[in-house]
């Protein structure tokens, strides 16, 4: 195996390169055994095994950088850093992270985990890099997908002032997590099946434009295709921006790319590299379904089907909900940040194909355009991740809060989501969506209140903010189905001295917690919150007038959230009961599955029913 | 006065063409004098004055939709819709706000405030004017400064697959605030110099285009130039990215800009109309000082200077602690989202001009490149207004925080900023930033503490934040300069049952609050909280032990700020301590001058002290 020979940094320099070939390939069969077993981002790290390879071959680590756009892709740079070993424990608490983490090793330069972060960063290290006069690469590698982010934009239009080197290695597998979308994807795929590609595919670009004749050549090119908007001379746009811009590239081919960087590090300039690569190549399964093995579970390698038959998730239940709403309101739009997928619209999408919009990784613009489409009074529903929502805190505030239009965002992956750790944990949208005038904010007990509350927001005009975890719908507690009321909780017991408040995810451990408890002697009442924003003063009241306790529980940090805001209000009864607030602390968290994760943060039933007997209440 | 005409929407189509002209001095003359009397947005009005005319006579309002982007350029729109005598009394409590309003007229089709959104709310309006199947005409006028934020070209990016008609006016005067920077501006120079615009003047570009043989002419001018750099057509790198160009067209001349308008509206296809004009137009003092006209306060007419002397506000403490510590300390870097002169770095660039970075309007950006820069030993200081900050809340929380790097956010215009209104109040930053881990907020008394605070956070490798007011910076209580510890707040006054706990502006208040306190009989001690996270649970713990009445005191909303923070610890010391929280309420804040709005919202000294006897504390 020449992978044996790869166990420290750089020691990928002092392979044969005859067997590169070879060496690419036993890495894509670790990973695929590896992440078989563990779940992870396969496709992507697929993709990019020979251009990491490259570029550790190109570099001079740790001192040269690489800034990896989300991260995802970073797994053939762990191997080839001396984490191997980590593979057998990726994702898992106090194993190796999935993303780039600066603490595992020197040669993780920068943090990521959201897109569209890495041209930023990279431009930073290239600022100090030159205040200091030190002369270390420094690259960003970024796929095509993550360039429909706004953030990158910005970056390039900063990039293109440069006097110093800084190479930008566009990673291009004509793919988002899904499809990809929009008038760049349009133009990199006009480059892709150009003509000047095909004809140069024997060198790059850049080599015919230095010829003495360069422009002439490149002129004939254009002159070929027959009107301007075919026109297409690779790299004219990002040219048009000041950047240099070199490729495309084979990515693939190991050697092409060593030589296009050295060629791009002879500039004193942004250059993009443009490196062409396949998503999922090497195995079948993701090839055949790039958006399933993007990330994934556990699967067995002969089929790439999952290991474990899943169970229905809230997203399945949101899908469900959202194909049977499209079909009665016809105001109902949906609206997804590039993973129809991920979020369950892919169904919605298929049978409302004109109220359906896959804006790219922009969720900036997703909500304010939702509030546009709001405003021409349709009712769009935009489906974004806790934690990526955080991008568009202003837009929720300034554009669909400010002017109260009836926007409602489904928020999946809120609380804890376990393996992919500190960067997606969606623990804050609570808070964050707590400080805005005019939003409202729920959370399901389980799978059925979800769809009451979809329906249910519907039915109101106004900013509704929908939060529910990853993974399985709880499917308990069917007999507790109160008609929603606006700003009104749940009753599910009354009884005891205790009284547990609970929101969303939180109401099952309540449950538990309440079981336990009993054991001990001890009675509780049960509040399923449902509404966040507001709260509903009159179950506060109520739970302080008959009760000793009253215990708030929620999957978000305490700083701004429910707990908070219920103290806010119970202080204002003076009845002699005490508040604990069960919540997360004022931290990230790392990666884990969520059971474990839960248990350390004492905001399972046992952590919970341990914080309440430690606080004595009797 | 052709301008008396003007008494109600479209009541320009009535005006006689030949009068156009003389209509456009008036409403610039009227705009000259009105606002050199209420203060407001003076340069991108005078310059947008016969582009809104254009828009008018071309649309058929209100049926039609006009989107501004950030807004402060409606002024004439505000006058041809009937809202001319608005004027009087702009920006002012009750009167007409200075940014577009749904609620003022049927005319304003979508608040705006904030940059870069207008593109995609159009979008979002043309999406439900497709669904819904009906023809109206949408229009968003966007400048060329509002182009570097990231989340315009997400929208570009979706409005390029649009088959539908879709205008979006692209209002280029070559200004952001202050210069404009990047590669997108660079190239829109290049377009603005190009010989094509020259060649091609009194026509607009569209036409030869659509000759026969129009390839062929925009050939030959393209191989005129020498160099494929060089090599500009207009409108190219909007053509790459799927998006139909018109222009460039002479934003002064009414005929040119309708006519273009026309042929736009006949594509089936988002198109970009791309309009010159001249920040400041008419009025030689803004033409001369276009960064300083762009919002100004009342000012003398014959020579521009403005009315009142203002007294040195914060924003000159910071400036003059910037360049000192600039002298100070090589590592210190700083950075502004296109507002040098807003923020107080002009002399910082002036004096360090390698240290400085001006990104554009590209808060996103901004952020995660600083860090970059403190990933690279640096230590970026990033200057942004408190309510653009909110554009960033996911870079500080997952580029900055994340990584514990050593960035500092000097926040200007937190708490009430007046005469902007809604979109530009600083009222959410204790609070979103609170919910993030490592962040340290700091808040200064007066403007020996915004020096001092500076120098701390500069010497302690965390992340920083500190947010002070738009406005004088208080310049009393200078005998009270305790050494500036980490989390440790500064007791100023020891005495009397009740404790006053301001946050930065709102220590000037609590003195006052303590002579009207005093008046009545009571006495108060008075603490200058400093560090808003962490609070410091020392002092807290004083004042609840000391004190019958706490009462925390700051310019920013209730939830999740640091009354609530303080809230939560004290109860958990079972004092018999009352505590009442001065905060802003759940509420967006409208227009009028600071005094008024904080005494309408009961946070000056009478306000606070009503709240404190209501309270009846003894």
């Amino acid at each position: 195996m020449v992978l044996d020979e790869i166990k420290n940094i750089n020691d990928i320099k002092k392979v044969d390169p005859a067997k590169y070939k070879a060496l690419a390939e036993e890495i894509r069969q670790f990973l695929i055994e590896k992440i078989s077993k563990t779940g992870g981002h396969l496709g992507a790290n697929l993709g990019a095994v020979e251009l990491t390879m490259a570029l550790h071959l190109f570099l001079d680590l740790p001192k040269d950088k690489i800034v990896w756009d989300v991260g995802h892709q970073s797994y053939t740079h762990k191997i080839l850093t001396g984490r191997k070993d980590g593979f057998d424990h990726l994702r898992s608490y106090g194993g190796m992270a999935g993303f780039p983490k600066t603490n595992e090793s020197e040669c993780d330069s920068f943090n990521t985990g959201h897109s569209s972060t890495s041209i930023s960063a990279g431009l930073g290290m290239v600022a100090a890099r030159d205040l200091r006069g030190s002369d270390e690469t420094i690259v960003s590698v970024i796929g095509d997908g993550s360039l429909t982010g706004g953030m990158a934009y910005e970056a390039l239009n900063n990039a293109s002032k440069l006097e110093t080197n800084f190479i930008i290695v566009l990673n291009d597998n004509n793919m988002s997590i899904s499809e990809n979308v929009g008038g760049v994807n349009k133009y990199l795929n006009a480059i892709r099946t150009s003509d000047t590609y095909m004809d140069i595919k024997d060198g790059i670009y850049y080599k015919i434009k230095d010829l003495p004749s360069g422009d002439k050549v490149v002129d004939s090119v254009r002159r070929a295709k027959s009107s301007l908007k075919q026109l297409v001379v690779p790299g004219m746009f990002f040219e048009d921006m000041g950047l240099t811009y070199l490729g495309p590239v084979d990515g693939h081919d190991i050697n092409a790319m060593v030589k296009a960087f050295k060629e791009a590090r002879k500039r004193k300039k942004a250059v993009i590299v443009h490196v062409m690569t396949q998503k999922g190549r090497g195995y079948e399964p993701a090839l055949r379904h790039p958006a399933r093995f993007h990330g994934t579970s556990p699967f067995d390698i002969e089929t790439g089907i999952p290991s474990k038959p899943s169970k229905a998730a809230y997203t399945d239940i949101f899908s469900t909900v959202m194909t049977k709403l499209g079909a009665r309101d016809p105001r109902v739009c949906a609206i997804t940040a590039a993973m129809p997928d991920g979020t369950g619209l892919k169904r919605f999408r298929n049978m409302y194909p004109e109220r359906f919009f896959d804006v790219g990784i922009a969720e900036e613009h997703a909500v304010t355009f939702a509030a546009g489409l709001a405003k021409g009074g349709y009712r769009p529903i935009v489906a974004i991740y806790s934690s990526f929502l955080q991008r568009a805190y202003d837009q929720i505030l300034h554009d669909v809060c400010l002017q109260n239009l009836p926007v409602i965002f489904a928020i999946d992956r809120a609380g804890i989501v376990g393996a992919d750790g500190e960067t997606h944990q969606g623990i804050f949208d609570l808070s964050y969506l707590n400080t805005i005038p005019n939003m409202n904010i729920m959370a399901p007990k389980n799978k059925w209140e979800l769809s009451d509350m979809m329906k249910f927001a519907l039915q109101n005009d106004r900013p509704f903010a929908i939060r529910y975890p990853r993974g399985e719908a709880y499917a308990g507690l069917e007999e507790f189905r109160a008609p929603m009321e606006y700003g009104k909780a749940e009753l599910l017991y009354a009884e005891g001295d205790i009284c547990l408040v609970a929101v969303g995810s939180m109401v099952k451990t309540a449950i538990e917690v309440r079981e336990l408890l009993r054991d001990r002697g001890l009675k509780c009442s049960i509040v399923n919150a449902r509404f966040v924003k507001p709260i509903d003063e009159f179950a506060i009241s109520w739970a302080a007038s008959n009760h000793r306790v009253v215990v708030t529980m929620e999957e978000n940090v305490l700083t701004g959230g429910f707990g908070q805001s219920v103290r806010e209000y119970m202080d204002t009864l003076n009845e002699n009961c005490k508040l604990i607030n069960v919540a997360l602390p004022d931290d990230y968290i790392e990666h884990g599955s969520v059971a474990t994760l839960k248990k350390e943060l004492k905001i399972d039933a046992e952590g919970v029913c341990d914080i309440i007997l430690a606080a004595r209440p009797f």
